[in-house]
Order: C-alpha cells, then structure tokens, then sequence
C-alpha cells in the first residue's frame, strides 16, 4: 500500500506520473515536526535501513548523515555525505518495516543514526514535498510497490552490455583504432569505445575536432565494421564562444540559466566561461535534447551525460573576486588562520555552494532559484536526450547513462557510479550501490572498472572485472595522468581474455535477468536480507549479492587474499570458472565457508532448482548466439529458468514471445517451454 | 646471519651504532644494477613481504609502490605512497626468505608488484647506502637480529600507557579542566591530557599562552593532585619574530637551515614564518633539545613533536612567485588546462618537493642538501629532545613520541600514527601498521582513537577503542572543526567506561608485554604468520594479530556488524569481556570461525597454557596494583607467563627482579616463582 502524504506545495519534479491522492491519516511510523523541519524515527536496536541508491558506505545505510545534493565528489570517501544523485528512497527493515520516498528537488539530509545511534531524522531545506509511505509484504514487495510508482526503468540495447573501454585522454581517431586493434588482436572481447571530452574542439558539445577525430561519420562506420561502437560524452555546460552556433542559438532564444536580473549566469567547466542550459524548462530542454541529432547523424547510437549536477569549476564574478583578494595577501606574514583561509579560496572555487543561489530556472514561466531545484538538473538533461530519442529515431534503442540523477531520470537512462579511484575499497563499494542503485530504479549501471582516478594494478584490475562481468554497464575508465589500464596494457592476457570473455558467455542469463527486473519492476541485484528475511545472519552481510533468483555473488575485494569468506543462507552450487576454460562445481552447506579463488577465478554459487544458461561465448554482443546455449544447474527436483530473449535492439518489450521456460530435470533432460 | 654491503660512500644516518664490517660476498638474492641505480629480486607467486614501518595498505605490503620520504600526508588512502616514517626494513617471506635494511637518509622507492606482480625494485636517489642482508632461523629470529643491530627502543613511563585525551582546539586551562573533570566524575579512567599547538602563545615552540594558559606550573600542579600529566606538542618550525628568545639565540647562533649562499631558509608553519633548526647539527641539536627545560621546569613529563617531516605550508619566496602569477590570471578565460594549472599553483604551496631542495644542513661541517638527507630530519629532532632527557633528567623517563621517524629514532621516542581519520577503514589501518612498526623499533606508538579527522560516530569510536585498549599509546585525538569525540560526549558512557576500564585491568600485561619486547629485541604485535609459519592460511591473516605469547586480538572493523570472522591457527579459549562486567569463555577449535561480538565487548582469543593477568583496574595508571592480580587461564598441562613488572618510572631496566614466573597448573593453582 502506497499513501502519499502532501506537504506545503512542493515544486513538481515528475518523478511519479501517476500521483495517488493526498491521504488524509495523520503521518505513521514517522514523527513530524514543523518546528525543526524534519520526519523523525526511533530505530530499534538492530533496524537496517537499506536505499538512498547512489552512495558511500554500506548497503545498509546506517551510522551516518547523508545528503541529498547532487555533488560533482571525486572522493567517494565514508565521510562524504553526497554523491552524484539524489535517491530519495529507503526502507526501514526492522522492528516496523515500510518505504519513504521524499519527492523533493532541494537539499535535503537523511540522519541515521550519526547523530543519535537510535535516531533517524530526516530534514529538508525547507516544507514543501511529498512524502509516499509504502508499506508491503516483503522488502521486495515494497520495492516492487515504488517502482510501479515511478515508472518502468530505461531500456539498453543490448549491445550496451558489452565490454566497454574508456579513458579521459584518447586524443585522437588512431589511438581510438589502436585500442581496437589491441583487443581484437589479443581475442578480448570489446563491443564500445567510449569518448571522453578529448573528441570535442575545445570541449564544446555536439562539436568535433576535426583536427584528431577527422570524419567521424567515417570511423563510426569503420568501427561498426569491427562491431564497435563509439560512445562520445555530452557536457552540461555549453562554451561561451561567439560563432559556435549552440551558444549563440541557445542565447539567442534564452535558453541559458540567468541570474535574478536576467542577465546570464555565467560558469566554467572544461572550456572555461559557459552556459547552462536551462534544462527544467521544457523548451530549452527539447532544444538540448535535439542537439543529439548532430552525432546520431554521424551514426553514434549512444551517449554518455557527464557534469550536469551541474558542476562549476567556477563562476567569472568569482575567479574576479579571488584573484583580487589574493593580491591583498601580498607581503603579508599567513600564520595557520590566515593561510587555511587564502587555500580556502581556491579551494572554495570548485562547486561552491553559493553558485546555486545565483541562477534560476525558468519552469512553466515562473522563476526558481536554482538551489531549489538543484537536483533536478542532472535528471532534465537526460531526460533531454530520452525524450528527444524517442522523437528522432523511436524504433531504436538508444544507449544513455548520466552522472548525476534524480529518481524519475531512471526512465530516460542508467547512470555510471562516477569518478571513483583505483582503491581495492571501491571494488566493495561498487558492490554496495548495486542493490541499492536498482532499489531506486537504476538498472542499467556498474562501476568504471580498475577505478578512474589514481593508479591501478594488474591484480586490482582482475579482481575489479571478476565483479564487473556481472553488471549491466561494463566499463573500464581511467583518468588522465594515471597508469594507462586498458587490459592489453597488463601481462596476465590470459587472465583478462577469461574474465571478459566469461562475461559473453553469461550475456544471456544478464540480458534476460536485466530485462525481467525492468519489466516487472524488480531488482536485478538484491542485499541477502531481501532473500532471506528469516535469517537473521543474512542481514549482516556486505559483501554478497543476490542476482536474479538463481545466484549468489561474492567478488574477492582485498589484495593478496588467495580467498574469501562466503555466507551461504542455504545450500547452494559453488560454481567455478578457472582461466583454463573448466568449470568446476561443488555443493556447499549452509553456514559460513573461506572459499579459495584464484586470481583469475569467478565463483558464483546457484541456488537449488536453479540454472544458468550460457552462450559459446564471442567477441562482440552480435557475435553471440542467444539461443544455443549451455545450461549449469543444481537440480534437486526440478530447475526452470525463465528466459527473456529478444532482437535487443527494437521497443517491442512487453511482447510474451520474449518469454520462454527452460527446465532441467534431475536426470538433467533439458526442455524449452 | 647480518651481512653489511656498502655502495658507495652513505651520509651517515646513525641508524647503526655499531655496524659490522662490510662483506665483500657478491650480493645475495638481488639483482644490482648500477645502471637503473636499483635492487630488483623475483618474487614468487606467493610470497609475502613484510615491514616497512608506518605506511597504508597492508600486513603484507605486495601490489604497491612505496616511497621513503617523510611526509606531511593527512590522508591515509590506499594509493598513497608515503606516509610521515621511512622506515627501510623489509623482509621477503617465501621461496627464499631473508631481511633488507637500506640504511639511507635519502628518498628511495620500493615498487612491490606494483609495475610488475612478480618483480621487487628498490631504487634509491643516488648510490651512497649501506645494505644490511639478515638471514636468520624464522621471520621472528630476522627482526630480533635486526632490531638488535638497531639497537633498544625507547622506554615510555608507565603512566604513558594509560588512557589520554586530546583535541586540537583545546583552548584553555579551563576546558582541559572540564575534559578532566567530566572523565572523573563518570569515573572513565585517564591519565592524560595532550595539549595541542593551541597553549602556545602564537604557536611559538618553548612559550605558553598566559592569557588562555596562566601559570602553567600551577595548571601541572593541580592536574598532578587528579593524576593526569599535561603532554605538550612542541614543532619543528621555530617563529622568525624579532624579540622572541628561541628565533633570536637560534639567529645568532646559527643553528637554522640555510639556503646555499647562506641566508636564512624562511618557511612557513604554524605562526606563518619561521625557520627550521637544523636538526642535523650535533650542536644546534643540543641546543634546541636544551629548550625542553622551559617545560621541564614547569613540571611537564612528556611531550609529542610534530610538523617534523618537515611540514612546510609555503616558502616566503614561493609565496611571492604565486600571488604574483596568479595576478597574471585577471580577466583570462580558464579552460580546463589553465584552470587546473590556476589551482595547482596553491595547491602546490603546500609540502612541495621542490622546497626540500632549497636549504642545507651543516653536518660535521659539511654543507648537505636537504633532500639527501630529508628522512632523518624528525629522527634527529626526536633524538634532540630524548638525548636533552638523559642530560636534564636523567633518573626520569619522559614520555616523548613523534609524527616523522626514521629508524635509530626508535631510540629516542614512539610515534603516534599521525593525522588520520574518523573513517572505519583506519581502524584496520591502525591494526596493520601495528606490527610493521614493531619490526622496525617502534613500540610505544598507537593511532588516534576515534580518528583525527572528519567526523566520528559512536559506534566507529566504539569499535576503534576495543582495538585501542591494546595499544601501548592509547589516545583518542580529533581536529578542530570536526565532531567533538571525548567520550563523555556521547550516550553510551558505561561502554566506553567498560572499554578504557578494561585498558586498565589490562595494564600490568601489556605494561609487561611492552617492555619485554624492548628488551628482548621482539615484536609485542605479531602478523599470525610470525607464530604458525607452518600454517599457510595464516599468512592471508590481515585483520589478527599475535599480541605477545599469549594472545591474538581481533577487533571488529565494520559499522553495523554484531560480528567477524575469526582464523584460529590452533584451539584457543575465547575470552569476552562484556559491558556487565562478566567474562565469558569458551574453547574454540582451530579453523574459521564467526564471532559474534556486540557493540561495547572485547573479545580475545587466549593460546593453550597461557595465562593472562588482569588488575583490579582504577581511575589512572598509578592506582593500579600491579601486584594484586587476577588470572584468565587456559591450562592444558600448565599455563606459564614470565610477568615483568617495576616501578615503571626508572631507569633500571634489566634488573633481573623485576622478572617472575606466574604458573597455573590443571587444578588451577596459582604459583610465582
């Protein structure tokens, strides 16, 4: 049950299309103070709280304040309190069980237990939401009952779920075909090249440099002949050039975020002095939105959204201001307050919270500052580009994934977990945000794999894919300046041409698990608990995840460890893929178990009555034949499998003939319904 | 076995009193290659290598490149690569198994598996080391050699070993009287108070704030009625301001860094400007050691020196250059190259490399660049107070600990770990530098509780102190504008009064621990692969510790847990300590367990025939009868312990007296012998 409880009039941010009525019962669970702005809740001793999709720390959230502001944070650090998105969503598993979903476009902070260890509080920036309560038979029920409520998750092509390989400096159509080669060459697998800002001139969008990336039209074509997709990133900002026809256009028509008195609020980003395009207001949106056309006309079929929280390097009345003021430090003796206090400026550059009081939006004809609203930003540009998709070429999927997000943006496209490092600790965090990510919507995802900033390591790599192979979003991406980590870079070929290759061979249980939580509102990724309410060790774990209903996944997150510790809720199949191409099989009790893996190793475990259906493997997603397939299962009575299999690139999802039944019996006859 | 290998002509680091003479054998094990000024050596599959005092990662530091180079690093992520100590000493455990000292003052790097898995490279900055090469019978024997050759570590007081409270921010006597007042009167044990920069009038070394700090003679006098010592920060800059005794004398004297034509080097700490003594010095050393009887004299025992890496926040003329160049910025567009480029130039402010290369020392005459002998400078800094002890109060210990370390300072003083953070990840950081510093000298040495940066909970602070009990310094220390982390701050004061209670039962063990692992040249923390080289799951042990023959200690590392894994390389006696004040017990079998810990218990696993002895516990270390004990047990034939015990503040270490045997028999007999 669902009931929605209306606070003040809150500043529409569609994430519910279909809004139930304002309940009239008085607020359960939670007490309401007008007072001190917040919803509060006595935990029990041992409630979990699982949701707020994209953040640090654990799958249960609890033991620490969190803030709801979509943050530009390279330092996906626990004492950080935001990240890209905004993910209004948890459910108190505990003592009480029920769902809250805040629909509310400002700042808002969610204490749970920092404070107080017993104490929730939840606080927006000011009283003007609404509040669903949602209450179910089951975690997941509750979860399934939200997901109704906001709609069905965006839909990859599933050639999206393909190897992708990234890196913020590729500068140039050769080192593009040279990463290609090298795989191909090398038999890895690779289905996408990803382009960072480096294609653009002078990092404007919907621009090509056509120095470095001469005719792209022609090396999209080129790469699509190597089954390769190129997949070029679009930033918020929009440069402040005279003649660039995007800047004038969009000033032209007013299009651009202004300052109170209606003269443009001026940004930088990556070419300096910007513009944001007002993405809250619908006009400038399907004006974005059809920007896109300048690259699907060059044959590019999928895009990445990056910086739109927005992030703002800084703004030009800012950079005037500090640069004066650090002339006035001039021969001056900086004792610790004084020199803190000059870093502190520049420091205080980069997204600093006083930008977002200082643009507004134009929604529906009224003016709102854009802190208001800060979190809608990110959601609006994606939805830009979902919506003008669907205009410009709706019989074709189109891949999107942004950085920032709101819930409501999962119906446009997925996200990626942002600028994280090469730090073994993110293996485990991108573990954490998977459930916790599909819980609000957020099917198409993963982690950039090896870690974007800092400087990878052949064994953290190995292990970072091992968990990799099962996200919908497979991508290697590092940063500029860092140890270059595409995978031919490293010695252990073998290795990586398993672990990836692996990954083609589980294509379609992954595309079939991937479609079935969209279409049924489900998650792809579960936290133990939601399997396993009645075990109460089940809630303790971290570091495993329930995927489909068939298996359980355990990645090994330390170095050096020749293993790990694996919680087993029941009797499952460990299931192990050793580099030489075996596969293993042991069954394991219930109970705790250390489970050696080897470096190259992937462990999964089945659970009883299950199967997992695999292909013969390829070297890109069309090379892999979705229906002849191979079958591992546990079979105790009878396994069945519920197979979706589609064109993976047509809109016809609901049609039942994507739907077949794969059922092993225990003399192991396999039969196709 | 310890063989020296000279290369070229080293400065003298004085790490090595007595050094053997050198050995003319061709070099053992690794591969020398004067051309890439390198050691390398082919490390097999699984092997370990251990050591490397104060640093991130791991027990087994595998997969990383490490850099000796003292460093002002208050954020301790796993990519780092050095942290405040240079701590040589390493040892390969595996197909070959031996130990490596490079005695080197100067910048080197140890890439372990980093560029390639299999391969270790040592590289110095020049070719003027010594080489130590250590075999011995085990891991054990390899550091008692080499600790040996070192020589004995520093002695702390007893009193050194209880309960401290610290704060960067506290202000005044009146709040280090409240800090005592609320620890007494909830009757949370203490014993000291450590006063960060903030007594100092304007962060001036050898001066006290006597507005906000009146007569602190009176303060020390008072504070010593309640039992608690005030230990004071004293740091390496020294304020450049006209009129202030130390600047003056130290001017006049000579005896700060000089650029090379011999003007005064002028960086910035604390008060802003200010020089840095030159520690190398054998008489400006002497001379800035004699300082501590300003302090001394007002009663004070014990002190911490910090900022000596040396920290720099900027240099007068790098200062200059900046504010200059950035003037230069007015008016220009800032794309991502030049913005970067903008904010680099303050970033850059901060420790800069290129300052290290700017100022001399004048060792015996010779005018040495800093950077070559840049790692020995918070060594000698400690050593110019510990040898300043010996001459002022020479029948006392003081209690001396410092945030930079080379080894030969373990001789002088402990170090704390230094400026870490409120993150659970530094609670096993905390637990995993334990036994790599033991290796390299350093016994009296602890992290700061509850951690020093960002934010802290209760339940982080909670987990942290069941490890802290055992460490020999145990403080809990935060940062000005961070959470306020005494523990009376928060809600649950009988778990934390259980917790440091417990510290205090235990103090006559780990006081007995500590000073036969200095004078027995042994480690009082153990990796377990130390104990059960046979054993090879033992090596994969990262989160246990031997502590002493008797015990290993297993500190629950992750919020929200009501327990962990434990690895038992035997049958031990799990011993709980409960919030109740009972003690629980139980035999656990050798293998993997699940150990349910709840949030205030300590739970330790106790070996066959061992025996632990506990105190009645008190309110600070001088209440405790360390002769008046009571005794957890697991005898299986008889249960042995070799108690050391003295009056804790003299000098009279090796007295045999100070020595007896405890025995448990089967009937659970107490005798000493």
């Amino acid at each position: 049950m669902i009931r929605r409880f209306v606070f003040g009039t809150m500043i529409e941010t569609e994430a519910i299309l279909q809004k139930p009525s304002a309940c009239m019962d008085s607020l359960p669970y939670l007490k309401c103070s007008e007072e001190s702005l917040s919803f509060s809740y006595e935990m029990g001793e041992t409630d979990r709280i699982y949701g707020l999709g994209e953040n640090v720390r654990g799958i249960n959230k609890r033991g620490w304040i969190y803030e709801s502001k979509c943050s530009d944070e390279p330092e996906h650090l626990e004492d950080r309190r935001s990240l890209y998105g905004a993910h209004n969503f948890l459910i108190v598993d505990g003592r009480e069980t029920f769902g809250i979903f805040i629909d509310y476009p400002g700042i808002l902070t969610f204490d749970i237990g920092y404070t107080r260890h017993d104490q929730m509080t939840i606080t927006p920036s000011d009283w003007n939401l609404d509040l669903y309560l949602i209450e179910g038979d089951s975690l997941r029920d509750i979860v399934r009952q939200f997901r109704h409520l906001i709609g069905r998750s965006y839909i990859a092509p599933r050639w999206a779920l393909g190897y992708g390989q990234c890196r913020w400096s590729y500068m140039s159509a050769d080192e593009v075909r040279e990463v290609v080669k090298n795989h191909r060459d090398l038999h890895i697998p690779l289905d996408m090249v990803y382009l960072d800002i480096d294609y653009m001139e002078r990092y404007k969008d919907f621009t090509v440099n056509e120095e470095t990336f001469p005719n792209l039209d022609k090396l999209v074509e080129e790469l699509k002949e190597e089954h390769i997709r190129l997949v070029p990133i679009i930033d918020a900002g929009v440069k402040q050039e005279e003649g660039y026809s995007v800047y004038e256009e969009g000033m032209k028509k007013g299009y651009f975020c202004k300052r109170e008195d209606g003269t443009p609020f001026v940004a930088a980003v990556w070419p300096g002095k910007s513009m944001l395009p007002d993405m809250l207001n619908k006009e400038a949106r399907d004006w974005f939105g059809s920007q896109y056309q300048f690259l699907l006309d060059k044959g590019i079929e999928g895009f990445w959204n990056d910086m739109n929280e927005p992030a703002i390097f800084y703004t030009e009345d800012r950079l005037k201001e500090v640069i004066e003021e650090i002339g006035t430090f001039r021969g001056q003796n900086l004792d610790l307050d004084k020199y803190f206090y000059f870093t502190g400026l520049v420091q205080g550059l980069h997204n600093n919270r006083d930008y977002y009081k200082q643009f507004y939006h134009n929604i529906d004809g009224r003016q709102i500052r854009h802190d208001r609203v800060h979190n809608l930003y990110g959601y609006q540009m994606t939805r830009a580009a979902g919506e003008a998709f669907e205009r410009l070429v709706p019989d074709k999927r189109i891949l999107m994934f942004s950085r920032a997000s709101y819930i409501g943006m999962h119906r446009y496209g997925g996200i990626w977990m942002g600028d994280n490092k090469s730090w073994w600790s993110h293996i485990l965090l991108n573990l954490k945000m998977l459930p916790s990510l599909n819980m609000c919507g957020f099917l198409y995802t993963g982690a950039d794999l090896g870690g974007f900033g800092s400087d990878t390591t052949e064994d953290l790599l190995l292990r970072w894919m091992a968990l990799g192979i099962f996200t919908p979003l497979m991508r290697n991406h590092a940063a500029r300046d860092t140890r270059r980590q595409e995978v031919y870079r490293f010695e252990n070929i073998d290795g990586f041409r398993h672990l990836i290759g692996l990954r083609y061979r589980l294509l379609p249980y992954l595309y079939s698990e991937y479609m079935k939580a969209v279409l049924r509102y489900d998650c792809m990724f579960r936290p133990l608990a939601f399997d396993y309410p009645a075990d109460p060790h089940a809630a303790q774990v971290e570091d495993q995840l329930m995927l489909g209903e068939e298996l359980m996944i355990a990645p090994v997150c330390q170095p050096n460890a020749d293993g790990r510790y694996v919680y087993l809720p029941e009797t499952m199949k460990l299931i192990r893929f050793k580099e030489n191409g075996s596969i293993e099989e042991e069954i394991l009790d219930a109970g705790h178990h250390y489970v050696k893996v080897a470096l190259t190793d992937v462990v999964l475990f089945l659970r009883p009555d299950h199967l997992l259906p695999l292909s013969q493997g390829g070297q890109y997603a069309e090379e892999i034949d979705f229906e002849q397939l191979s079958y591992l299962s546990y079979v105790k009575t009878k396994a069945v499998y519920e197979y979706y299999h589609d064109d993976g690139c047509s809109r016809d999802y609901e049609n039942p003939a994507h739907l077949s039944t794969i059922i092993i019996d225990t003399e192991g006859n396999v039969t196709i319904e």
